[in-house]
């Protein structure tokens, strides 16, 4: 029987309608081949092929915009924002509108170009985050920023134009829809319970261990109770805190294991699905708030987004959060 | 230069970033086959595939569940949502859900498997808007129910299964978040500003003339001003009113020749790309509100939601608007 589940921090109401194609085997897993140039711009060598560096993770003495990096961050060649955009604000009739300022950066996460990474080393996965920490502490400086979106594509399917391992940020001059709805009704349950709401998820989800993929000393991978589509799977810290730029060394370790971990399962159950994931942090101007708690989203593309999730913000999730925990978590991928 | 607009109903920005690729040439557009079986079970002589019909517009002295019919009403074989379950609601810990009550019907649109959209008679249009209508009207009655979504799907890439045209409804016990988003909007407009925001919002578009594709003596179609999507195109009535269920015969017939006109361009200027689009109407306990407006959202599979879109509610458009106003308007594709 099909079931109705609220999202406990923004109230979306979501379908499980399980009897619709319950097990992995059922999905065509989108696994579109992307369209290879013959000259990859983020393989090593190649490093006149994007705008020069902002950011290299490198073996010593070696120079930027040369090999020997193990991370490289560059400007987006085809930006979304722009940075030297003066933020000019408009209106127009009952219409607004304002520059379209801000960062657009890529991520190449190794200079392997054909490296999945549930086959990076940890320490790889620990250094393209801290790659993302320090471009997150350098860009809150421009308080023209409101906030930074730290996002990764894998697969043609789920957006990606290239190949090799990269992720994005785009800092931006306001606070995105999605994030907005998530403080706003996390501060609704903390003005009623006095507690976070995030805290309380994972003290339920531990307890109740029914959608709890895996628990490290500092995280936890769970199946969202209102998951909006099969596999998807939130990793959140235990420790309570709000932005991305307190992440401590150890949590950056203990992350890389737990994003490692995942891909493992999330390959060795749905054979290397494209993939989305998505950090969610802070807004820059308020960084610590005792309501919101980073987290990551991830989300295998298996499904398509129709007219129904369109026109309603409401989702058909066909396998259950339950069902999915439980074929994640008894996969023996592990080494 | 890329520009941030803000939608004036619910207050999501966007980005317009025409420099990424604004020529309708310019989009690979999604025309994924469907996978057809060999039996169509939506053609005539065929009607034993289905469940039996639930409304159908036949011709005379033809009986229910055999040939004969121009449009025909059946139960979705795979629903969402089950009408006979019970509407139950239960707590568990933080987390909330109920069963999932709700009808989910399928509306064949023409007894021809291959017809597209463009090529339909205005009266066959106008007989599946009756349909429409029709199972609205009987639909709530069931008090369970607080609101209706009609819906398109044509293409694979578009979340169709079936090529025979077709659309569905889904009768269901909540108001999804985008209507409820719309409403609220609308109505804090309203407070301010004592006018519906879509009457000003048609009043302002007729006047700019920038972004209207076509205007009937009942409709306006037009791009709007903070589209998420490239091609992304509304019709919004003329007259002020909320429910779908109070469009005349008159409207329906304009709505008819409406719907033609649009996909005739866009079939002419995108060459047939998979679409979605979606009727926005007032919840079933609200049918009269003064602040909120039946409209049709139109919207063309021509770019991927990639992480950026998925984790921020934030979309990049890389058509403004008023180009993508300009192909349609300009392209001679009338008869």
């Amino acid at each position: 029987m099909p079931e109705l589940r609220k999202d406990p921090v923004v109230g979306r109401w979501i379908i499980i309608a399980s009897e619709r194609g319950a097990r992995p085997s059922d999905y065509q897993a989108n696994r579109e081949p992307i369209k290879e140039n013959s000259v990859c711009p983020f393989c090593p060598g190649h490093e006149d092929k994007t705008p020069p560096e902002i950011y290299a993770i490198r073996e010593m003495s070696t120079s930027p915009n040369t090999p020997g990096w193990k991370v490289r961050v560059v400007p987006n060649k085809f930006p979304a924002l722009i940075i030297q955009n003066p933020l000019k604000r408009q209106g127009e009739g009952i219409y607004d509108r304002m520059a379209g300022v801000g960062a657009h950066e890529v991520i190449i996460e190794t200079p392997e170009h054909s490296l999945s990474l549930d086959k990076f080393e940890e320490k790889a996965i620990a250094d393209f985050i801290l790659a993302y920490k320090a471009r997150v502490i350098d860009l809150a400086n421009d308080k023209r920023f409101r906030y930074i979106l730290i996002f990764k594509n894998h697969g043609a399917s789920a957006g990606a134009s290239l190949s090799h391992p990269h992720s994005q940020l785009i800092a931006m001059p306001i606070i995105p829809k999605h994030v907005k709805e998530e403080i706003d009704g996390a501060r609704q349950y903390y003005d009623f319970k006095e507690r976070c709401i995030f805290c309380d998820i994972i003290k339920q989800e531990l307890e109740d261990d029914k959608r709890v993929v895996r628990e490290t000393p500092d995280f936890i991978s769970f199946e969202p109770f209102a998951a909006r589509f099969p596999f998807e799977t939130w990793i959140v810290s235990k420790r309570h805190f709000t932005s991305f730029f307190d992440i401590t060394d150890n949590e950056i370790w203990d992350l890389s294991v737990m994003l490692k971990d995942l891909l493992s399962r999330i390959n060795k159950v749905l054979t290397f699905p494209d993939y989305n994931f998505f950090i969610h942090t802070a807004p820059l101007d308020a960084p610590c708030l005792e309501h919101y708690h980073f987290h990551i989203e991830f989300i295998p593309k298996l499904t398509k987004i129709a007219g129904f999730e369109v026109g309603s913000g409401f989702y058909i999730n066909p396998t259950s959060p339950e069902d999915a925990a439980h074929y994640l978590k008894e996969c023996e991928c592990i080494k």
